[in-house]
């Protein structure tokens, strides 16, 4: 299938991913047919008046009926409760891919669950922010932003085509890693940042805090984002996470022990490496547009 | 001294700070001329050239001649020669500050080497970014942000108010520790949180940290902070800094284990700590303006 022949599409939960999902497919691809789905009421009838979706559905297999792209986009703790109530009714040539945070869990469930009846490929666009649910979200949110697509063995040439069109023409960059690959980089990159960052607020009271400026607060930004989609994330990836935090640990070991010996070349290697490295960082985010100059 | 009988102030050292400080100054209190000294010949030139001050010196003992307030505005790491070389310079009835990040050190080198002639009182005005430099000074860097002021035993109740009543005018919000309470504060709300973010960046390969989205970018902003700069600081404030250090990783081992363990619950109850906590800072910081809605 192509982009082009798309003319359903199925968007399984209606937060800040799924609800920006809906209004950016109705921006790229006018004429497809949006169908959500959310478990609660609220949130189906806010869909509907903010025009993220064209039909909304109070069961999802019901919603994934007619549709030949279905996307997961409920918190990844209810991927697996999700799978098993539309397993019976995807369409056979219907793709089905989820935007979760990790993806070797996803992969496997939706083997076990899905079968080889369809086609699966993990999605994880990494779009998004501290905020969540309906109110947020907003047609360009994955405009700039960089996807993330998990093929295996089992992933056919057209599928992962089909798929990185989609994402494509909802402004992403679109790049592939293994499943196991992928969770141990964001582990590094997403999940390790999120612990820091709680980790921080709490290594503090909030008296002391008060007296914070700015600095403090962006490298804490992400410990605002919603504690119980985190838990599900973390223990999605718990291995790869828990070695993420060892490594930080190792470094700040390091550093302490720098600290305590007054070993001023060291701090200084670490300080200019990461400046330096950072730095990099920008200069390449910039030229892709990813982040403002 | 009351903050309008001020007629000449001394900002020694023009990077973002005393730039910034240069063009405040001028706009709080236009009638005050403002002597500004840098060792560098094109810092000295840039500052003129923006305004920022109005008379520049490349001798520091003759920047501050005829000040009343003197405002050390250099990285800490080169206080203790600048106060030698102004020493025997100083006027007796002057007021000496400075805006170093650490303050238990800048303080005990005023007492020996300033002595007790003139009224030392060291101010951290929590302003800033990861930007350095005279090019990046800006009339408006203290509106709305925090200023601590570190009074001692020593301290004339008549000092203390013309500095909060100066740092006021700039459009800060003023408070008073002492020297020792400021450093431990700071090392958990400023120096671990770039020890943090300095860490993370290292955690990485490039290649890998290229895929990271805006949390990672937001998380490690003050890792692009000049090292040299934050070397001098988290030595200055070595013993606070590798406690809070030693703090955070009693913290992410107490994570690491949970993951490691599927400890559901303790992953939920640090997780929730952390957004309760931050979210509760948030609006205050709100309230107070030090951040937009």
């Amino acid at each position: 299938m192509k982009t082009k022949e798309l003319d359903t599409i199925a968007i399984l939960g209606l937060g800040l991913l799924g609800g920006s999902l809906g209004l950016a497919v109705n921006r790229a691809f006018a004429h497809v047919k949006r169908v959500g789905y959310s478990h609660r009421a609220v949130t189906r009838k806010k869909a509907l008046g903010a025009g993220a979706v064209d039909v909304i559905c109070k069961d999802a297999a019901q919603a994934v009926r007619d549709a030949q792209l279905v996307v997961l986009a409920s918190p990844i703790g209810t991927f697996e409760e999700l799978m098993r109530e539309i397993a019976g009714s995807l369409r056979e040539d219907g793709i089905v891919t989820d935007v979760g945070s990790t993806k070797v869990l996803p992969v496997r469930w939706a083997r076990e669950i899905l079968g080889s009846k369809v086609q699966y490929l993990g999605s994880h666009p990494m779009a998004g922010s501290e905020q969540r649910g309906m109110d947020f979200a907003r047609a360009d949110l994955f405009e700039n932003a960089q996807c993330i697509l998990t093929p295996t063995a089992q992933t056919k040439q057209v599928t992962l085509e089909f798929m990185t069109d989609f994402w494509t023409s909802l402004g992403m960059r679109v790049c592939t890693r293994n499943p196991a690959e992928h969770d141990r980089v964001l582990a590094r990159i997403s999940h390790l940042p999120h612990v820091l960052a709680s980790a921080l607020v709490n290594c503090s009271d909030a008296e002391q805090i008060l007296l914070c400026g700015k600095g403090f607060l962006d490298t804490t930004r992400i410990a605002s984002g919603p504690p119980g989609m985190w838990r599900d994330i973390l223990m999605a990836n718990a291995d790869h996470t828990a070695s993420a935090i060892g490594r930080a640990i190792k470094e700040l070991t390091r550093l302490q022990k720098a600290l305590q010996k007054g070993d001023e070349k060291a701090i200084m290697k670490m300080l200019s490496d990461a400046q330096l490295k950072r730095n990099e960082l920008v200069e390449k985010k910039i030229k892709r547009k990813e982040m403002p100059a």
